[in-house]
């Protein structure tokens, strides 16, 4: 099922784009399968929010601060948008980037209409900037609001950007989220199941969902359900607001030992610590999620007390 | 009216495409010129509902089943979206591949908003795949919700869409049905008569609808006004959801012999079902289907006691 | 004020395609100028209630029965959807064409959502079937609801739809319908008038109109505003509604000869009728429209009682 | 400021259209640099109310007629739709003609939606008419309603209407009416100067407004601002309903020579008479507007009295 | 983290535009690194009440006005519509020009229909013209309201506005108002701050924004957090309505010496005077922004003071 150095590649990746591709799935999960992806995509979705106020440290408040976690630390891919890559990326030029295609603010609440988040940019414009640069840029992301009134647009975009992705070895990540007037329980885990579904059969190479949740379920065990829909396309989770690293470690252990995740999908709780630290949460994520190191052995990194 | 091998060639198929029509309406047909279609592209229009929880067999809840059953059983052909099938033909490469253009979850309900399935593919992506494939890619589905308020574009898409496949040799199937806020009663028999009716105006191969129902009535004998008015466009019937093995090849039995459909179109009665069930219902359909078997025969088949 | 053959050549028909649109003028009107327009598009408009039911010829259920009449009867030109056509054709192939280029079911109705048409084909698809077929293709329609709130739309694609057919030889019929929330009495004498004028600003060579009413007024005397308000556009009125051959009949010779029209455009009081009685009834309209006879002689016609 | 023969060309004109830009420019103002506009546009927008009816006379019920009075006076240029003009300008050859690009009928109020005027046909089209032709087509014309909630769309199309009619050297006048649920006083002076301001931020080379009104001020006073605001775009009236035709010209005149007027736009004042009548009282508005004539000098033209 | 002359040429910059981008770059900010920024857009935004009026200069009614502040002041660009250049800017070749890309009307309030101000023209016709005829067009603007119900429209326009901009070399400046039904305080520094970030994600070299108000905080002080949270994309504030000569130097000075922003944007506080004044207040906004000038020494040039 899966071709060169164990890499399953897609049938709407051409010849051409073969080892590209093949290139880019090394790179990012660093030969492991697993991803751990930085999410730095926020400063739309939520704007100055998760950058600047209480409990955020200084130095989140210059985007600049995501770059250099981004570059010196150990990550499998950083994603944020193209025009924060255009003005930053010639100072950091080793980062695998990872570029949001779609974006929106938070002004409009669901209650009062149901959310559409745009394309902004085109698959073309990525490419052209990763030939003309050299960057590693190795995928592309876009968020789907399923259950929103304008689903179908997002689900065309989504399945157009995937097809015009593969076909230039592009990875692709989904971000998929159950909101609008329609949905209920945004954390039920049988519609997270379903979502992960939908990302199937769109061709996407990750989906990333929020961790689904129901009283007195074990996250991770519901989660097999999410992880077993998705098929051959690999899920990972949402970090979610900041919480304590111990906290955040274990569940990340559980998502991948138990719930069948492949990987992680971390903003906040990386980038509203200071630069240092923020460094060492991004190791200890990197060795639970590509060398499968234990809650203990990932804590002591982020510590800074292991051996 | 029909061209080599009695296939009725529209005169949309160019001259350059006409042999590959021809090949396709054999191969699906098995030369019988009737349709047993699988259908599997339900994870995004039922999200995980179909395929996990009470009463489904376990093996569903992965997508590799429909794939298992599509490559192991006696069918038409598979219907699924593009995206399954560029991670998973490579391990199936004899199936016969049909895939669905548009679709849409079922979180929006007909009551907060008349139903549009928006196109995700465009047929050169199809025909790029087949053609680098090499895969039995042989026709395309799209389904029109009539009546919806978003009617006129499912109806543009649909007339694109046919008029692009058959340039390209493939065959199409619509999938119509009535709904919206101005539909009473979806099952009406001369409201389906009318779709399918729109569905040769639109010069589509197939037409796949709900069976009719009426009080007091034959489902095989009101069907008759349906198959009457698609003309020279054959109609099938959807399977619906799961009941006894008996009642549904009876059922298709009639559909077929009374009512004057050619095929069928089946999902949850065949893969709700454990791997092996799965397979001999697929190969009861087909016997029924395409060597016109009597009912005595395919529930033979399908209990594994034929001899 | 025209060309060759005294047909008027619009100035936004090229050159190289003067030739075919004068011999596609010359064959619907059959040198006569007047148009004999035998409707078959209403599959999508009114579903199945026009061809199935009480009072309705059986003959009427099967789609064929429309081109068996249209083979074998005299008529200036069959209209229907390209869908047929594509699965028919080459059974009919001495037919006079015209695709009808939008269409819309009838299930939502004004009070619900004002009333748009959607455009299913485009001018090139008409035109490469032409080419490829050698069928006698002649001309598109394409109808407008003046006064939905939808209006915009329909007169965009009828404008654009009239400059492309010109540009290609081929002739235009609007079908012209005040309809929508705004509209008090869809038959207003003046109001229909504004609407043939409408008709005449897009350029079209034809326009169908319902046959406007006014309490206490002659039908075809009021029918002169419109016909002179189209001016060099000829105006065609809708058939309607099944009546009696006689009261038919008198009524069409009266807009012929009172009102000014230059045809008619009539469906179901042709093939709701048995095959032979819808022969014969074409035969005479033909016969008023083209030659020029008496209501008397074209009622000997239709009842097989000429000499 | 100008170039040859004082033409102002402005530089969205390509040199390679400078010429016909300025041929144009001087055709239609008769190298007055005023504009006499003869509006014959009327029957989308007012359908047959304009043409037909009490006060109205019989010749105006047959479209030719605005054709005969354009080739048979002084006027600088013929506004009417691309439809009219390929079925009459074969025998109104030597009529300069300006295109009415976008139309609506007025049978929606804005009290139902605020309006939007669809583009209807296409630069590139106008163009290859005036090619094929030879036709004296000098410009196009292009309805704004500035406050409605479709406003966006107008001032986009009218942005890029202007760049391609200039890129081709065709002259282009803006009808701008403010109009919709957002706007009070049509009329308001201070409105109809932000109107003429907006078509000069879009380039237009003339602007056809209503005349401002405010109780107990001049009419041509109040023009004052309106002109002014427009700056290097010329500013036209519209004529309006039918008046007596004393008024009517002193109204101009005090336009012309008080308001700033550079000319007139004028429809039911002209068409709505008998075609003597209509003709002279072409002759008399251009002889206020491109001779400079007093109102007793035109009137008596009107009057055919003058010696 | 900069290229030639101190100029951070972002990497969506080709490296055949590179020379023009610096070359605009320092243009516009006349080696300094900061923007003196001349908007005369509002012609459209406000329609005449920024130009006619109580306490407006006669001078401000024509809007040649505009272009003579232009000429004959020392200023970093002039940000107007392409509409207004085309007619003016050849008796005014030496002014640096910005192109406004969107404008709306301000008749429709946000009350009634959230705010969408649409794109009129593209890159590629500003490219054109500023290629055909030598003009010094050095950049393009766009305004987003953030928060209105049509934000998604604007993102998606600036993303692509940005993109080909700098591909041809075009410095871009972003127009950002949170505005709409979601809106409550347009003020807010935090949702300013967001705004700003916003640009950064897009990749603009330049944002304007309102300065920010807070009750019992200075305005200079919570621009901090705006200014940070841009990142690389420059900030100015927007003049705001006219003030006191001192009152308006001295606010500037502070948000460039304590706020972090790095230059202006002023319309009416320059253009409502007379031209000499006028004249005067640019040459002290330059002096501030580009000189480094005190408040004291740009006052005496306002005042004509100055030695």
């Amino acid at each position: 099922m899966t071709d060169d150095c164990n890499v399953l590649v897609p049938l709407d990746v051409p010849e051409s784009a073969k080892a590209t591709y093949i290139d880019n799935y090394l790179l990012v999960t660093q030969g492991s399968g697993n991803l751990m992806l930085f999410a730095g995509d926020q400063k739309v979705e939520h704007m100055n929010n998760d950058f600047y106020g209480e409990g955020i440290a200084e130095d989140d408040a210059d985007p600049e601060h995501l770059f250099r976690i981004a570059q010196e630390s150990r990550i499998g891919v950083f994603a944020t948008q193209l025009g924060l890559i255009t003005r930053y990326a010639m100072d950091y030029p080793d980062v695998p980037y990872l570029v949001k295609m779609n974006s929106k603010t938070h002004l409009v609440k669901t209650a009062q209409k149901d959310p559409y988040s745009p394309q902004l940019f085109t698959v073309r414009q990525v490419v052209d900037l990763r030939n003309s640069t050299g960057l590693d840029i190795a995928g592309i992301g876009y968020t789907i609001y399923l259950g929103s009134e304008k689903e179908s647009r997002m689900l065309r975009e989504a399945a157009q950007l995937i097809s015009e992705a593969h076909a230039n070895g592009l990875l692709t990540v989904l971000w998929i989220y159950p909101r609008g007037t329609a949905v209920g329980d945004e954390k039920d885990p049988h519609l997270i199941a379903g979502a992960t579904g939908v990302a199937a059969t769109l061709g996407s190479d990750f989906v990333k969902v929020n961790a689904p949740k129901k009283d007195g379920e074990s996250s991770a065990e519901i989660l097999k359900e999410v992880t077993l829909a998705a098929g051959r396309t690999k899920v990972v989770c949402a970090g979610g607001s900041s919480v304590s690293a111990e906290a955040f470690l274990t569940q990340l252990y559980d998502q991948l030992h138990t719930g069948g995740c492949a990987g992680n999908a971390t903003g906040r709780n990386i980038h509203q610590k200071p630069l240092g630290e923020a460094m060492r949460m991004c190791n200890a994520i990197s060795a639970l999620t590509i060398d499968g190191a234990s809650v203990e052995d990932a804590l002591a990194i982020y510590l800074g007390t292991e051996e």
